[in-house]
């Protein structure tokens, strides 16, 4: 039980949150927003629309854009003899996250702006979108990842974006499995934790500056796991980027580690949807 | 005596504000906001509400991921042989920054976006929450702080993680106690205005730009106080962040100092929102 | 077939989109937008108008300060001894994106906001502006950059000027041609059909944050394509911009390798304009 | 003779700007906003208002901020052995930019947000302000800055501060007074020529992304003029700064160009205050 069924009961309703940013002081408390159903697992006439179709093309253009962009500023670090005469790491964590703003600002009213397996994974679980739109979306998105690194691969000297190992993820010398695991995890979680903050239906309504910033946060949000967690693992967060990059990297190296870069963000984003869904919302307690 | 009832008795009300930047020049000049009254001290129904815990897990979650990144982001630079390796010390102030953005971002509709006891204590001392809520609000952020430093640490060598010091606060070499208590006090007061200016309940009637931003500005508050004081004691202005890092680290070099990041805060905190409600606001001036 | 015609036929407009970031929740899915009909190729009346001359003055004036400000930069960090004492080759990224979001943001509401020939065939394509209007901001925009080129010489020594290659574009030792011609292409497209995205009046009439934001990804895209291609051509994407700093070096160097600044950036916005009309809108299958 | 009025009168209102960023294109085309008009020289009745002391308190507290952070964090990157161990050159022009943005999001609704005498001085010229008004507002800015450069000085190291130059402007050399006012007067010209469109009643009324991100570009504006001029003079712009400075630090480097940094900001201020109201808005030419 929670919002505002349970607030009125409690009497607890005069004092709901006495700090409101936005513009909640002044809308009267009303239930001003309609929670979508949940969507079906599948559903056929979705096959049938153009705009299904639409979508996945714009998770493929996307993830191609975001490889391309994301691998080939990696490449240009890792080759300058020092990293003052390139954009630094700081430059990568940059690509990484504006890369996602850019993209999620163009396709969130296309497809919804995942760019991201994890990101649509989360979602599904929410049931804020079909299993076959799902999996059509995670397909688009890995052959789009594999389009954009071999791009850049098309770009560089064969030996050199070999040495540079090609922008595969794999967790660094002197961490072990376990502690990349854990950054993907945490790292993916505080992703799809603000996905979820930014599409929040009940927000929406309520706080003027959730649905217009949407892409900034969730930009960062990306931005930020890279500052922290480059050192460890490169940072997946997105199975797409580290598949695209480990396939056309192709060596043992870039494949003995990529079983974290599913397994960490799909728990990650799960955990998200479980800490949204179940804490933040309380959808499961909730009278219908 | 203040606002639109002084403008009015001095005649004065036809130059308010000539360079209004939003919207201001369009909005007719109404008292078309409601100032919420002052939280009681101790609101007992509170406790009966879904909605205080909710938001306390909130600020829990928050400060934990907000250590967590910002920790490991700190090990990452001091770590690498070369800054130039790493995401430099502008780096750190990105994560810190930034990190505040994305949370207040994500838990500005739930429990008001503090994830600091600063925050927390200068916006009570505005009464815009109750002391209850105050109270448990500090304790989830501490709690929530050393349990995301401690997993930095559980992902770095322990010997290593102790030469870096573990992200604790103290005053560097060549600064005095006095210089590193002062340098807190007006940090926080620089944050603390920034957030009193961005849930003015009069502005945000008025300005567009005031409710939308928000976060923005808050982020980069911390962003820029991280600039000009990491130099001086690493940044504080949030005692959570300290006592958290602290606790972790647990050594004389990070609790010698450890008194400087709550007292520091909280005055800064003070001043804060005495300088708004007092002279910016003129709160205990206005005709009630 | 698309949008709102063809979801009606096929039962699909129940879910169109099921993860909306932006008020589209909340929204009547209803066509509340005008898209407005393609321009003429000449429109005599234009030429009588102030506001079509004001228009261009604008657009100098932009490209004025987006060549000043960007090579001044360029010409600081490339003099500096170590790039640690310059504002670094990020910083050089940042001047070119934070320019084009600084002087879009002003000039969107005069000219539209273009500043780069590129946008303007992109949107000239799209048929969103003349033909007369589209040559006459061509123009504007390489006398604009070719004035704050020359400023920039101004300030500098001539033989550091030269040494420097004074901010001309060109494809540096490693890569080829065809490399430097693909990754213009590719940029160009980015950013494109982020302008495309943001000035979408579907799009516009239904997420809230896609007017608001508009100059800012747009900024960012610039940010993150010299991010990634810096080290390959040192990024034009805009053929002023080129052809500005090739006039004032004017030297082989920046003459050889000219065209690809011309032809890359103009490939790149037709397939952008044709990525969102036909694909995203899909303007030419629409029952008018 | 301008905008809708010359519009419809030459038939060309059809077309006025075929890519509208923003609401543009949804928003009938009516005179929706009010010009305010010009403010008197002399406003006696200000005087006694309570909102006039505030807003010269509000300056007085943004200029001080403005220049402690910002000072101490030249401070921080001019004392680190190598520039990689701070936040770099890039980090000083972040504080600039960041500390404008945000101080002008704080207090654009109490002062209107100047900060800077040459902010103040243009929008003087457009009338937007009294000259009361002006004067005191550049006193109150002046004050602030003093006492925030001393604050920094009280921090640091007596000789360390004298050695470091105490943050002071002066051309640097290598560059002549001539390019130092140079540059002072177009980065000057950039800044109030963006404050200028962010405060645009009629652009305010039409581009919802004006009113909104206002203090962002502002902010951008200032970063931007740093990235670029920092090699020539340390970046003026604001003659509350370089005056702040140089009175702290006091030595004949700090005074002898001192003039620069009064003189080109203030003809920098006056042309795009001409530029704007004059070509852009056309107001002398207007039927009234």
């Amino acid at each position: 039980m929670e919002g505002k069924e349970e607030d009125v009961r409690e009497g607890a309703n005069k004092f709901p949150e006495r700090q409101p940013i936005g513009t909640a002081a002044q809308v009267p408390d009303e239930r001003d927003y309609a929670e979508p159903p949940p969507a079906p697992l599948f559903e056929p006439s979705e096959l049938s629309s153009w705009s299904f179709y639409r979508a996945g093309i714009a998770e493929f253009m996307a993830t191609f854009l975001f490889l391309y962009i994301t691998i080939l500023t990696v490449m240009g670090v890792l080759k300058s003899d020092t990293k003052c005469k390139s954009v630094g790491i700081q430059g990568i964590a940059w690509a990484f996250g504006g890369m996602i703003f850019a993209l999620v600002y163009c396709t969130a009213g296309i497809s919804g702006g995942h760019i991201n397996p994890a990101v649509t994974f989360g979602l599904f679980l929410a049931r804020k979108l079909s299993l076959t739109r799902a999996i059509f979306y995670m397909v688009m998105q890995c052959l789009g990842a594999i389009c954009g690194a071999g791009v850049v691969k098309g770009f560089e000297n064969a030996s050199t974006f070999e040495r540079l190992n090609g922008g595969a993820n794999f967790v660094n010398p002197g961490y072990t499995k376990g502690d990349g695991l854990g950054a993907e995890i945490i790292g993916t979680f505080l992703l799809v934790y603000t996905v979820f903050s930014a599409t929040d239906a009940k927000r929406s309504a309520r706080d003027s500056h959730v649905p217009i910033l949407a892409p900034l946060p969730i930009g960062f949000a990306v931005f930020l796991v890279h500052l922290a967690t480059i050192p460890i693992t490169g940072t997946g967060i997105n199975p797409a980027r580290s598949l695209g990059a480990a396939i056309i990297f192709n060596k043992d190296r870039g494949w003995d580690d990529h079983w974290i870069f599913w397994v960490g963000p799909f728990i990650g984003a799960a955990l998200a949807a479980l800490y949204h869904q179940v804490v933040i919302r309380a959808i499961p307690f909730k009278a219908r």
